[in-house]
């Protein structure tokens, strides 16, 4: 039996196997953990190995499923799939599911192989001989020109390379970002690598810090977003750009000192320096993109709505205004349309939608509200003027999903009782506290399907303890939440207002859903899950979401929380090279539907707004 | 007979014509005037056309020598060779032969087709409607992507874009390089769209100013390199940055202040503005493109000589600290070595020497001087350190060649004659006079083949003319070549010293001629011309260069003056992309000898200070 020799990198293994041995097997005798969540049936595609030389099987029809023709030309294989048939070396690619479990939540969790766009790499040049004058440029590339096949750098760089070079016996650490180098160091002085995927909420803005290298998110921070000053939505802060002389640049100002605040609170956590930031990923609405590269804002708001750029690009943290290496590269993730930004791209590739057989709903409700559908074949989205209301926003005593919020509202006992989050004392109403009132409003009977409280007459079967809770009249009609006799607290209502408030942001988004669903010949049976992302998502109760119709009639169990899926999709981005361009090809391959242009939509959005 | 239809752009003409008629001879039935100088052979490959569609026959073999694959697949080709098998849109290329007439001289004039890499194209977008929903960027890209398949901007062109496109009914003028939109514009504020070619010399520069849209030059300007101050030749100003704090960036200073002001001259000259350079090609020799670029010089004055990056490099005016459009493109031309620089592939590129059947020899006497030996089959370049004597520097009452400077020197009815620049007064003598001096005095047997002037005893077949002019004894010995008496001028002589810089900087040119010629196994008979290349190369006197034997033995007519061909080869690169990739590739083909570290150096610089 003729054996072959499989060397893996980069751990140097070497191992005489069998020919015709997969991939997977050899891995195995070489100690080297490789995850086969499928069992090597090449079900999952995610045991991704690349072969670098030698020979091996042809593409089998597990791999010509799973990886591109580009991916297979440039030798990624299948490890369950792929026999050694002569000598052959292997580059294991590591594999990290850092953002999708923490932002998704274990049900979302997969494994995504680790090959950021940014990497740094340690190199030996040769030393220069009179025999051998190539340029120190000349010396890198050639040293890593398998990997990257045209290095080139900027003049900034290569003002460090000649030094760096030379001071450690021609042994470098070059930090790469698609053939350009962007730093270079001594061996010794090799930084950490790091990204940071920053998401970008019109009132919320997260930041995820992530070691290039191995893939860990090493740690988080988040803020408001401080535009907030100049409006809460979207809207209003167009306006305020196209009404003040440097309005534009204000507001960029604002965006830009967030992230660079939340950049310096999430390295600070770890003990790290911001120089060591080599990427950036950004994903937010179009508005919020358009505010942080400083475009005009003005036409997203005018008819017919048309974004500057929706494209991907690509800056430096100089260009974009970043405090981290003046060299990093920033990646917008593209967006596609005015009200359908880079935040729903990501959505819609972190919870990879448009890989599943069965039609797939993703609701993103922030500020604004975004809708995508996955038919099975196509890509919808459309955005919903929900307004703030499931942010905590326009609703007396609202508030955003903090500590002290009340978080869910229940009936227990014929009366009203609520938690709140962190169990601190009741400050104020966020998104599913107001949903899950809502909800119990309805089955109390203090509501009616109209959205209106009951007047003085009290019905008889509600118990005393909750007519107990209604205050005011008419118009200011309101019930109190909170148990103030018990706690002291300034007690916290939800009003008539807060009440229609919700019905205008509910009946805008199902009115969405259900022309999404009609647009594409399904019904809400059709939907093989229902996924609601942003912070809402989170805490929201799914039998709250159904009761009030602010979800077609579907199963409760497939209604799934995906939390800020729009974050992970800018992580995703961060780690993965696949992810990302997986990413551009959403936003290219989504069709966008204009709601409020459907001749349906103002009559579904008036029904809409009744409760079922 | 069944007839085609033929449409000439950029023009519009249409013509109904046989089929298979060439293209060459449709443009003439359409009034195109196109160039075809070899008379429709196929044989000058000049006569480029781009086939944008339609049907045409198979390259024929003149095709296949003149145009690349890359180019074919592209749709180049020659309109002599290519028949219309179908309807057809022909692209007409303008031809220009500005930069390579007026630097060169007619003698070397050839048409180069306008194909500049930084383009102003007239676009009209389709007008945003709620069904096209289309970014400004996408409808700019789409309208373009015939010819820029994936067009992209920096966020600061972004902010320009939606006023530019809304400002006179989606009509702009966008500004391109290389798939980047670098500038747009209203189409009634259409810039000139200029671009500046750059040649640092060690002592002087020159800028030409070149139309973008008709190759035509414009203006140009020259000034001395006011590094100077710091060290007249490239060793010295290393020396400088090496040994003062902020030595680089003071030296990278001047160098753009230089540069900064023939711009501001040349633009003024035809009442243009700096923002409208869109790009600027750069040639000098190795170290002045480091010192351009801020790079660390010193390793290129220490064993082994190792520049930073010889690449050929692209950079934003903004990065490069020109006082131009900050987007514009800015384009370094690719060194060879340390000290064969981006000037020498400038003037390899520009006299297309590797193209010739025959061996050819060029060189570049500057402050430096760079000799490229075409063998016929391969480049073989050198350095020779001839100091700045054939710049007038270092010769006591040197100068360069301006007006004043004494050009030629002669002898007429036994005595010593002489002309100057403009015919000005005598001020000093520049390197062409120099060489002539030395020949004449040679000749006169003023001084011997080991250089040394006569002493007192004057030989008899001296003219008592000429007597009379010699001065002073021993190494003061000197000889008047201007004629006192009659103008009242201060005399300008040449000295014994002068003679032995002349005998220095000669030898080793020569030794470096002889020993590339060697390593090529060819002698002098082979070489089919010598091409003298640099202010010297267009004042010199053939016949003196051979006498001194600063040439090897050829026939006078060999040897030709090339001018500054370095500075037209950053003009070619300027205009043409197929002169840019060129110049590349004569970068990455050419084999740099170091001449010290052959054996036989020493002996034959040591035997070429004597004269033949």
């Amino acid at each position: 039996m003729s054996t072959v020799r499989v060397t893996f990198e980069p751990g140097g293994q070497r191992k005489q196997v069998p020919r015709g041995t997969l991939i997977s097997e050899a891995a195995a005798i070489a100690n080297i953990d490789l995850a086969t969540p499928c069992g090597g049936k090449g079900q999952c595609g995610q045991c991704q190995v690349l072969v670098k030389s030698g020979e091996a099987n042809d593409p089998t029809d597990a791999e010509l499923e799973h990886l591109s023709s580009d991916q297979l030309r440039r030798g990624r294989r299948l490890a369950c799939q792929t026999r050694l048939m002569g000598d052959t070396v292997v580059e294991i690619i590591p594999q990290v599911a850092p953002i999708v479990e923490k932002s998704l939540g274990p049900q979302m969790a997969r494994w995504v192989p680790l090959e950021p766009a940014v990497r740094q790499e340690l190199v030996q040049l040769s030393e220069p001989v009179l025999d051998d004058q190539r340029s120190d440029l000349r010396r890198l590339a050639d040293a890593v020109a398998d990997k990257y096949p045209q290095l080139t750098a900027t003049p900034s760089v290569l003002r460090n390379l000649p030094t760096a070079v030379r001071a450690e016996d021609q042994r470098v650490a070059a930090v790469i970002h698609d053939n350009q180098l962007i730093a270079i160091y001594p061996h010794r002085e090799a930084p950490r690598c790091l990204g940071a995927a920053v998401d970008i909420g019109t009132s919320t803005m997260a930041l995820y810090l992530i070691d290039l290298q191995d893939g860990e998110q090493l740690s988080s921070a988040a803020r408001a977003n401080s535009q907030a000053q100049y409006g809460l939505d979207v809207v209003s802060r167009i306006d305020y750009a196209n009404t003040h002389a440097a309005g534009l640049a204000q507001l960029r100002r604002k965006v830009l000192g967030d992230i660079n605040e939340l950049i310096a609170e999430a390295v600070d956590k770890v003990s790290a320096d911001q120089q060591e930031i080599y990427e950036v990923t950004i994903v937010g609405n179009t508005c919020m993109h358009h505010l942080f590269l400083g475009l005009e804002p003005r036409y997203l708001a005018e008819a017919p709505y048309v974004p500057v750029a929706t494209e991907p690009l690509n800056l430096t943290a100089g260009e974009a205004g970043l405090d981290i290496n003046p060299e990093a590269n920033v990646f917008c993730l593209p967006c596609i349309a005015g009200f359908v930004g880079a935040d729903t791209v990501g959505v819609i590739a972190a919870t990879e939608m448009t890989h599943r057989q069965q039609p797939v709903l993703a609701i993103d409700l922030g500020t604004n509200g975004e809708i995508a559908l996955w038919t099975g074949e196509s890509l919808l989205v459309a955005s919903c003027a929900a307004g703030p209301a499931f942010e905590g926003s326009e609703i007396q005593q609202g508030m955003r999903a903090a500590p002290g919020a009340i978080d869910h509202v229940f009936i227990r006992d014929g009366d009203i009782e609520i938690t709140t989050i962190a169990n601190q004392p009741a400050t104020g109403i966020c998104g599913s506290g107001l949903l899950d009132a809502v909800a119990v409003l309805l089955e109390l009977g203090v509501i009616d399907n109209s959205g209106r409280f009951i007047d003085d007459e009290v019905p008889s079967e509600l118990s005393a303890a909750v007519a107990d809770r209604l205050e005011g009249e008419k118009n200011l009609r309101r019930i109190i939440l909170t148990d103030e006799c018990r706690n002291g607290q300034v007690p916290v209502a939800l009003t008539q207002r807060d009440v229609r408030e919700f019905q205008l942001a509910k009946g805008a988004v199902r009115a969405g859903i259900d022309i999404l669903l009609d647009y594409a010949g399904l019904s809400a049976d059709d939907l093989s899950e229902v996924l609601i992302a942003g912070a809402f998502g989170n805490y929201m109760r799914a039998g709250s979401a159904l009761r009030v119709g602010l979800l077609p009639n579907i199963p409760e169990d497939r209604v799934k929380g995906v939390g800020n899926a729009a974050g992970a999709g800018a992580g995703l981005a961060l780690i993965s090279q696949t992810e990302r361009s997986y990413a551009c090809q959403v936003a290219e391959a989504a069709q966008h539907i204009e709601l409020f242009r459907r001749p349906e939509f103002q009559n579904m959005f008036a029904e809409q707004m009744l409760f079922p």
